[in-house]
């Protein structure tokens, strides 16, 4: 049996990427636009017959309702489901809540891509009582919530978690759907392309546009980088994301 | 450790259930009025803090958005869920697809309350290659799948996985949700509170209305028939589905 396929999806544009604010793990809903991403990300999978047997996704509604919606518009809304906080956001720490321009113009560029991109500095940590800490939220019951992380962070939360379970589906020779966000994504993609602790800050995933990796026997892809459903989207998505500094 | 809660949740309109049509298997989506009563759902969950450790659901849209959309509304979209085609809804055999006021002027009162309520008696059944059979649809790869069903068919396909798996959850102490169909909980209504085969031909379930079933040691309801979370749509509700025969 050959191996399976790998389907990674970034959740549609959210409230707070629309207002331009640090995000992390507070469950901020899609926008509409959001939800309108999902769709399209629904018609692509449809388009290159490209049907998921199972879906991993965190436990962050912008991730859960962007594969719901995609699921649906390719009539695989009825495949398994599982979701675990492993696959959540990155926790911006003290920075959630807080837009990303204002904080730039009051920390300076330096600091600012410091906190965005350095792969194993943290962002100050939030304080646990603070109104965007999750620290007693029911759904991480039994779970030591972070205050911060760093890429790092999310790598040794994540992988392993893939490396134990999913890869299990994916060597059984199914499709597999992980719908997830920006950060846990470029921890997988550093996985899985063997992108270093440096060359990994240069990369940027678009919302709402599958990327699909083949896999060879050993799990590796295929094709570097592997493929995205919409090239021309990807393009202008990827320049969006790093220019997210600019706009207010 | 006392036992747990069950919640039945019937799926909201479907455009089906708004044009009239026996559905079934047929996987139709959920009209603006369905999806406004998963949202109204979810309320009620939030307001009698009735809060759900896991849902389980059918295979079918109507019951899957249903559901996503009153935990999404409850703040519980994250919570763990199991499909099942076992919750599935009655198949309607040949009468899927069809208007039901025609089918009764058609076939006349008698027939048509047979096909309906009848406990032992299936409707005729569907071609196997016919628009609206789910022979082959690859959601029941691996199941015979049906061409008609009785209730008692729905009964001897749901309430064994109902005892062997979802009384394993409520054991445990957890609050479960089930998401499911008109004539799937009443196959479970049917069990829970011990329904002659003759008197279940009465009971109708209104759509988008959670019905609370608190359990004894034995997992049997401590109020029989459980308790509505809105008592005043339910009895507004169950009317409307007995006059289903009348509109066109």
């Amino acid at each position: 049996m050959s191996n399976g396929t790998l389907i990674l999806m970034r959740h549609g544009e959210s409230e707070w990427n629309a207002s331009n604010q640090f995000t992390g793990w507070v469950d901020v809903a899609l926008t509409e636009k959001g939800r309108a991403e999902a769709v399209r990300a629904g018609e692509l999978l449809t388009e290159h017959d490209l049907l998921p047997d199972v879906l991993y996704t965190s436990l962050l509604r912008r991730a859960i309702i962007t594969a719901q919606i995609a699921l649906d518009t390719a009539d695989r809304h009825w495949i398994p489901v599982v979701r675990d906080w492993r696959l959540n956001e990155r926790h911006y720490g003290a920075l959630q809540g807080l837009n990303k321009a204002e904080t730039k113009a009051k920390y300076g560029d330096e600091q600012f891509m410091l906190w965005r991109r350095s792969y194993d500095t943290p962002p100050p940590a939030i304080e646990a009582d603070a109104e965007y800490s999750q620290v007693g939220d029911p759904r991480y019951d039994g779970i030591d919530v972070p205050l911060t992380e760093c890429l790092l962070d999310v790598v040794k939360r994540f992988i392993p978690y893939y490396t134990e379970t999913i890869e299990a589906d994916l060597r059984a020779g199914k499709t597999v759907l992980i719908a997830a966000h920006g950060n846990s994504l470029r921890a997988l993609v550093k996985h899985l392309d063997g992108i270093s602790d440096e060359d990994i800050a240069g990369l940027n995933i678009p919302t709402g546009n599958p990327l699909r990796y083949d896999l060879d026997d050993d799990l590796r892809p295929i094709t570097p980088g592997g493929v995205y459903l919409d090239p021309d989207a990807a393009a202008a998505g990827v320049a969006a994301v790093a220019a997210q500094g600019e706009k207010k």
